[in-house]
């Protein structure tokens, strides 16, 4: 029996990106997506993989047909993700939020770094973060409500330290220092003077220093690897292509360590994954993994500095997004987890 | 009168940028260009602002040109100019090295780095370092017979860190996380198939890490800066615009550092200097330096994790090259620092 | 059964596009691929898509393993192809020719248009022009030897114009204008300096003004549509994308011809055809075309001046090359002419 | 005495083009810069070249500075232009239009291309085409009170057909098909859709097909050239660039025309013309205009087709608005031509 969807946010780059894998998937039957921007527009304009009559249609109206069992995807602005999740559960329904209104671990630190005011403390308490890599076991074949997507850096910074911190090969007592970089559909489908072609075009800039909410995403995670609390000096960059995202992160190593190890813990760490690919003779970069859900990462040990450069390159709308919340319903529906995301 | 000049490797990138700014300085005579890929081109096809029938020649055939006093610029291979500055300063002339033959404190660390064997132990030792904020005191209105201008990487590193170490406002026992991100004229007029522009574009990626020969570089000077061994963990990465650069560097406040004691020091480190700007709101990027001499800076205290992040942006062929070297030339003949410099 | 083929040149971006759609082609079985660049080197590297252990093999190995009843591609260049052709069917197997070495009229057009002396003539004038929307009645589930397929530029340009010489409306004394624009994998991988990112970036220019090789298959074609002789003056010019392509033709209608009477026209000559997007109230362009085998056409009649202005956009690379090489396989062993090219 | 010069609209991308040229010119006093958009901003901010504390003011501030014998730049709407122009004048002061207000023949014209209503017919009558190449000769040395300064597509189409016409080498019974390519920055600094980066990078597009208001002004002029009414069809196309524009026009050559007649012409026609290159080695490209106030021109004969394809290159903000402005200041104030537009 095929799962039911409904994709709130249909018309944003997530949004569509996740109707277009959906699109694909063998075992899913659309109940509709909504878009305030283009309501009542046929979604076949802007995601030509589905070619019938369906129109987007209000958030409002797509609420009406969430039945019970059926699974929504929320590509939608964090406060309106926090808005929709409680009533959507209501219905015994299942979430998959794509945008970050839940993925901290307090209502604290969502106002912290969200700036909006948290309501639903027990559904963030409650909520499973979505990373398959680290956590699938915790939540795979089973009824979760609410699995709180993970943000596009946190995804490509997480996967590639992971290995360092779980196998304790690096110094915990430093902050990560993570260089961030991305294309501009990071940034959404946003009316906004700096995401114009002419300011875009040949130029690159840090953005949103020490202030970046994905921050607090990446210090509880990698927390949780370590076993030990891991502080995270984070910084963005705007780079000058459509898609495409890579973070660079700089830790220093335990004494030492050899790249013999690094590569042994590396190889061992994501040996049953198959969306990570680690690389040990080329350097991950976004053309490699661009509308595919491979984080492809590498690792490397600098013998003379002590210091362990980890590099990991996703398709931010892909596994930074879309592609991470389908292979997130394969799990908890029971599916291959690789299904509609392989050619 | 004039300073009569010649520019050897006037094809490449930075020999035609030196081409270029030299046709706008007033107090210069051009003895000629040479070129091994262009021998006997007219300069005018490849830089407009020559507009005679000048024409590029031999690197031999320019030799021979060389006249007590003259000053040469070498845009060449640092192999290349290994062998040239010191048969020029043989004539007595001065010379001037955009390559990286002669910026290193050691024979072995060129070879290290490098891959070659210099053959010239003293002309190493007495080369000036061309860093006018840093040392222009040293050089300025001085007979030095050979100046190393610095990198492009280390150029916007060394001026966005200097303050920092200078007014020892950071750890000194940690390496300085370097990010480095630079367009495809980083890489001189190369026919290499990584700078095709189906290669470059829509991406980005980190190349030579843990290799890159302007490591030992920024590790000198900072030393220097610090009065203290510096140790430098750089990686490069290439984004997809023709020209410009950006450091992002990484390290540990000193305990209690404040943004406020960051933003006078580099206030009061850079009060004079006309190439350098300090700025506290807003983020230093390639397009608002490049085609100019300016190299942008900032810099920013996380006190929640003790990160400093310095920022440095150049265009790696002005600042980082040939606007440097000219510079350089004004400094050592008197010249006023920013003349053919500034519109 | 499957459908035994072979890949000549391989390597190449038309080769590479080739075997990324062959690997989702349900009924064909790869007897392998051939490139001389490449050799030894395993598919899967390139082309991820293929994950075995298959490597590349030299044009002559692969040659080895041609079987009757077989199928090769050729994605070499037209003298590699030229001579491969006659080879090939000589052991029983059909070949699908990507280069434009059988498409024209006589051996001396060939010399004149691609200067080599063809040696062929009995397979040129044999050989099957690929365009399927005007001519796959005449060759679809038929035996036939060689196929020449279309020419990137010749696809777009022929497709937008066909409906308006083939009903008359416009008139055949003059020469059409056809003002080509293409992305840099257009020139295939070639290590040349204007396919340098430094040198296409940011620029846009006219190419082989009036000495394009594309320019006769054009007017051969456009001819048979016209039932009439066809004139073309064909200018290419290369644009900084990376995939696409865009013709835009125009040309002088009959008198009193309506906007109503053209889009009747187009609509009526496509309502068959999978691949051809006949817009009314969009403009074609690449983004919407590329990595599909779509050709999008609009055309535009100006009452004010009389001209009629065409336009057709394809990804070079597939409708313009691999993919239409894939519809013709398709037509010729009697499979769904959509097989492996539509989601 | 120097003139002193006020910028209307000194905000846009022409405008703050024309407070960057107007910066190194030496002959200029600014009285002012009225942006709507930063008014109370420094000009510095935006354009360094200014580095006084001038702030940007409202339209209506800037218009109190005006005084008799002063030189208004006005680069505004077409419709705020119209406002301004009358009101300058009635001051005794001069006007540059860098809009297209006052380029047309007519009040209908005005009307059916650009969709307002003029209401200043005598002004429309007066105003003086500022194509200097073409007309200096009428306005150089004289006190004309408006200047219409020319579109950027008519600019590089006129100059690049002038010489066909003017020397009747070309068919005039048949429309000019002019297929215009330009940077985003021709659409000016608007907050648009459809100029995002990730709307406008690796693609390119026709738009405003039949209705572009440059269209009349291109017939007015080279109608002027030929003597002999000329109708145009003109297809803008929006490519991936900044800066820069080019025109690809083709026309039928009169019977017999030769290449060498061709380019006799256009030497002879451009030979005294320090803005014109006419290239008969290569093709006229952006990048090598940018920049600068050149507009690149070449022209090929196709004996074959019969047809004449003539291209023009000019940087649209520079060539193509601000510094054709200057040059038109340049020829009324009796200064050199080139003052402040060549290094």
């Amino acid at each position: 029996m095929k799962t039911k969807v409904l994709v709130f946010g249909g018309s944003g780059y997530s949004g569509l990106e996740l109707l277009r894998i959906l699109a694909g998937h063998p075992h899913i039957e659309l109940l509709g997506a909504s878009s305030n921007r283009w309501s009542d527009a046929p979604l076949s304009r802007y995601c030509p993989a589905w070619s019938g009559d369906e129109t987007f249609v209000s958030h409002d109206e797509l609420f009406e047909r969430v039945e019970p069992g059926s699974l929504a995807f929320l590509a939608t602005h964090a406060t309106v993700s926090h808005d929709l999740a409680p009533k959507i559960i209501a219905q015994s329904a299942q979430v998959i939020d794509v945008s970050g209104a839940f993925r901290l671990a307090s209502l604290d630190d969502v106002s912290k770094w969200y700036g909006f005011e948290h309501q639903h403390e027990a559904l963030l308490t409650n909520a499973v973060y979505g990373l398959p890599e680290l956590y699938a076991n915790d939540y795979s074949n089973s009824p979760v409500s609410l699995i709180a997507n993970p943000g596009c850096y946190p995804t490509a910074c997480i996967l590639s330290l992971a290995p360092l911190f779980a196998h304790q090969l690096v110094r915990t007592d430093l902050p990560v220092h993570v260089d961030g970089k991305s294309g501009v559909t990071g940034a959404g489908r946003k009316l906004a003077d700096n995401l114009l072609y002419n300011e875009v075009a040949e130029t690159f800039r840090p953005y949103r220093m020490t202030k970046h909410q994905h921050t607090p995403e990446m210090e509880r995670f990698l927390t949780k690897s370590a076993k030990s609390d891991i502080s995270v000096s984070f910084t963005p960059h705007l780079i000058p292509v459509r898609r495409g995202l890579l973070t660079s992160s700089y830790v220093q190593a335990k004494e030492g360590l050899t790249q013999t190890q690094v590569d042994k813990a590396y190889a061992e760490f994501y040996k049953d994954q198959p969306f990570v690919r680690f690389l040990t003779d080329d350097s991950p970069h976004p053309a490699a993994v661009v509308q595919t859900n491979f984080c492809d990462v590498t690792c490397k040990v600098d013998p003379r500095t002590g210091t362990v450069s980890a590099f990991g390159a996703i398709d931010n709308l892909v596994k930074g997004a879309a592609g991470q919340a389908v292979q997130n319903m394969n799990l908890i529906k029971g599916f291959s987890e690789t299904l509609g995301l392989l050619p």
